[in-house]
């Protein structure tokens, strides 16, 4: 397949992005501002072969794609919060159990039903505590169409990789923004596949016996291997057990094995950092309106940057730390009541930390931020 | 009724504390380590004309006491981790709507159906995010059986207060802890009753309009008045509105109604802070063994003191501030893998901020404690 | 006379308090919103024996009140902006020769006619540096009916204390306000009367030869005594001297005599400042709004306190200092673009630093000044 | 005209340089130190068809310069402290209505008729501050008389692009030091010239509404439109307005159009700053001597770097922070009681900023700033 120019929507985009990075079993439940990924996988899923259900909910929607992917799948379900809230338990199996999948959860305003259609970044506090139980967590976002295909490639590399569920939290206004993208060709883009074990049959298999780099081979089911699989802590056979060293070493091991790799798993784009006084952080589409602030900003001499962050969860505390070190402001814009701004405020000094917020269903503007700043920087309305 | 002394487990002292506080409505599915609030109340609530539902799940659960509440009842569900996740959805429903109700999670090691039965405090985080969408909530929690007791009334009368769904984060050593418990006469301990509107029959109620000092009076369902309950967002007279300033206005009340009144909620104890060189900061079970370390300590003269929180959410960032803006060292000991402590980092200086954990399923001794602040205090193991 | 009660504007007030004092003679040209000072005093002032001039312009009303001051009167201008502007040259006149008046400056919207009769606060600045060259002033302010006659009788008595002109920053809020007043019984408020010198005629008078303490006696021009006043740098007996010793002792001892008492100068209110974690400084009429929201958000528990300035210049460096230094965020409300803050940064770290304000002509608002707080607290919209 | 080289004074310069920016108006009153410049373009600007005014006073002189700036003439008046006193009414007039001019004030000792001829730097506050209402200004001064000739030619060239007037802060030792100046050939030095609308007759010429670059195309009075100039408030068609819209817009045009454009705005020349330990600050002719200093002390290895500013306002603030956040000590060097220092201290620690400086009328040598430094270093006198 050659490289291809198309102009469409994030949602759209996610949808290429999948399937060049290999989907094939698709379940889900519509609700905008997600449905177009379904409605579109409905469709370009059963022609190449692979299989969409349109399930019952979004609790069956999310176990439906953990089965699926024990069999070697790769594997995706979309939905926005309300459904996203419905995934919550099973979302919590997929981390214990160690089962790669991708959520796509395109933001709407709430809490509840809330704000339907309406753009939102409010469901990021819930990416990373959503499910019960200590737990770590990946969660990606993306500003532009373009980077909602790269992004999706990249949850499903993330997914296999690190063997846990990879969330992809978009918002309304990217998924609906319709935009050029450049589809490359096949093999322009290094895709990870499933990594499968290579214990022969009859051979004791361990599924959750680490390798030393902390990575554990999959065996299909339906495959060669008997294996217990369970949401209780396990050994490395996956039979239940309570042994405190079992129970610490199993939870260390899904913490460690992504908030170790943060630096490996931290994606952003950055800005005029190197002398930048006053630092916008933003992801998703706001990050649009602080780039052109900091563009339009910069060209009148006003040392303005933005760190755009592209991964959310693990958050990158040691990039944050670094890229602002030397900036008296770091203002954060975002869609919500300020979530991601409290993870800041962990690596800043609270008094350097800002919030610029809009969270009324409306888009963030240029001049929104520009407003903000005027009071951040001291200088009044 | 006078005062009465008994002898009861934790989850006993919950079941007393809210039928003082005037709980008639109950409806859950057992999960260890909550069981017995459900089996005491499933013999306790018929007698004295409650009423007490087993549902066949805790979506169901959340759902049957969210209909009670709005026909007037004081309400209740109990569960562990995994149903916790499974009433994210409808307890953002309860948010929204501003239904009172409690939900106690007597929590056990997660993720998942994770390591039942051994303590944890790992869905602390869960508490405050578990749900999609911006939001506030009420948290509480207790490291004795009095405690329980006490803070059992304390939840009802916020959520009644507040009109919100109040979450009660006991830990599985709090649940199954028997200790003697008092039992004041009726009427020793203030409550609040449901706050309902003078609006007479067929004058124009409207649910959502606070008044001046930010409540909403209700009327029961079933009563004199007709109007809308929904999870999206509202007007005052609860219909549906994507109205921005009514959005806004919205999500502002349902976090200010919580968030501006900290001061009011925030429950704790404090031992020896006053000239604390180290302080502790600790909950639920795990703040009995820094309670014992403190005095232990106190006695050698060493400058060691605890902050005992009992409200978790809304977090008292400033009593946090306040008190520990003397102290060299800050502690928090907990039993999970670093949640609280994160709340702490946001308003201390993240240098003085350590870790004192355990999440294996063991309860934390006073020793592991003692040794954690060897190290801590630069003394090596 | 007794104590009387009246219902009347600021402007009004400031006319009582300028008659209290012992104002006998004015001269002045009408400008909205200062007019009816004016207009008052044409009535008032004949009635006892006092004088009222109206001129043809402000140069010539303040060189009026010059001139009548050294024949022994206690003498007042009133003007707004573009009058004040004019006053400038002459202002420097009586600072150069230490000649006591009062000029009110009843603040509208600048800069040149710019916004007649809407609120501002925009001349503070002018009102430190408006007249060229070295100096110190008095300025003072007031946010009630009731401070407005206080602070005009303080403006007397330190233009007469420290041998200079005091400046009355009011506002057009404050000057249009229609509150209760009370003027106390005469002799109820002290009094600083002319300071004469006891110098016998035909003993050699050195008018600006300064007593220990800094003041400088006075003799009434049409005296017993002849001598001279000049705007020149002049020795203690009035004659021009470029000698640098006696230029540099002059600047000096006009900068000290001032600068040196800004504690004795310094009016001003505290509310709650004892644990505020957030000061509000403000002044004038804007300082009503920011004591409504003090006032408010402490009944719900919010560590947030006000510092009204009644004394603008010179400015008290050491009290903002003293009083802001355990504060966490220091915002000064005010209305124009940012002229006290700027003072405000000289002494405490800029970081920690606001603005609040409103330059648009209208008002600002408890609710503006909530809005701002929240940003400013860096928790967003 | 082919470069040349003359021998003048700095009051020549000023003259040379204003003839070959385009001068061809000038309105005045005579008064040392500045009355050479009247002198000489009284002779001067008749040979070259242009006209020159001898006015009754400085309010004249200033009002004639701003209704010939209107008919499309590049203006100047110049005076010194007490009639730029007298011009700040009018000036506030053509800050408002937004009219090119260049207003020189060669400062002698002040307040008032002050000490004349002796040489200051005392009026930079009021530079800033001396007409009422929130406004923004441009202020340049010179050390050198090269510099008197480049910086005249800048501030035409500066009023012009912003429209606005252009003050030029020399000082009497400037304007009397007599030293070789080059003057280049015609067109080596970018002139501004008046940016006249291309709006034809007939269509409606809207004379206040900014291009999207900020700048306002004029029209000359006397042609082809006919429009409203005004000192109040106005819209973009000149006509009053108090429209609090209008208002706040206005008003944060006339700042932003200068202070955003501070970096642009900023001349400034440097020595040794890169690892300097001690930073002087300087402008004017005490940058003579301060060069001087740090020169013949870095011969001898210490670490004394000189910022010698030539724009005073807008205050370069990130310029100086940026230059000086190394420094361990930064003394202001100024001919005043401390003027530049304070907004020095606006953006450095106050506790590392000093002032050295004289206000006695007589010139700061080196010595007196090496005698300062000893002290500032703790070396005692």
């Amino acid at each position: 397949m050659e490289e291809t120019i198309k102009f469409v929507q994030g949602n759209e985009a996610c949808v290429e992005g999948a399937l060049y990075a290999g989907l094939t079993f698709f379940a889900g439940y519509p609700i905008t501002p997600s449905t177009e990924i379904a409605e579109h996988l409905s469709q370009r899923l059963p022609a190449i072969g692979g299989k969409f259900l349109q399930m019952e909910d979004e609790i069956a929607s999310m176990c439906a794609i953990i089965g699926a992917s024990l069999t070697g799948k790769k594997v995706m379900t979309t939905t926005s919060g309300p459904g996203f809230s419905l995934m919550q338990e099973a979302l919590g199996y997929a981390i214990m159990a160690e089962i790669p999948c991708v959520v796509v959860n395109v933001q709407r305003g709430g809490p509840s039903t809330g704000n339907p259609t309406a753009v939102s970044q409010g469901d990021v506090g819930q990416a990373l505590y959503g499910t019960h139980g200590d737990h770590a967590i990946i969660a990606l976002t993306a500003s532009t169409t373009q980077d909602a295909f790269d992004m999706t490639i990249e949850a499903f590399n993330l997914a296999e990789t690190y063997r846990t569920p990879v969330i992809l939290m978009f918002d309304e206004v990217l998924g609906h923004t319709r935009e050029k993208i450049t589809i490359p060709k096949k093999g322009a883009v290094p895709l990870v596949d499933r990594f499968r074990t290579s214990v022969k049959q009859g051979v004791d298999y361990r599924p959750y016996l680490p390798r030393e780099d902390g990575r554990l081979p999959m065996s299909d089911f339906g495959g060669v291997h008997r294996y217990n699989v369970t949401g209780l802590v396990h050994d490395m056979w996956g039979f239940p057990s309570n042994n405190p060293k079992v129970v610490a070493s199993l939870l260390r091991h899904l913490m460690d094995k992504i908030n170790n790799n943060v630096y490996k798993i931290a994606r952003y784009k950055e800005y005029y950092l190197e002398d930048a006084r006053t630092i916008l952080i933003s992801y998703g589409s706001s990050a649009r309106s602080a780039l052109h602030v900091v563009e339009n900003r910069r060209r009148r001499g006003e040392r303005l940057g933005l760190l755009e962050l592209q991964t959310l969860w693990p958050f990158p505390f040691g990039l944050i730390r670094d890229k602002c070190a030397n900036a008296r402001y770091v203002a954060v814009v975002e869609l919500n009541m300020g979530q991601i701004v409290q993870a800041v405020k962990m690596v800043l000094p609270s008094e350097k930390v800002f919030l610029i917020n809009r969270y009324d269903g409306i888009f963030i503007s240029p001049t929104d931020i520009k407003n903000h700043l005027r009071l951040i920087h001291g200088r009044g309305v």
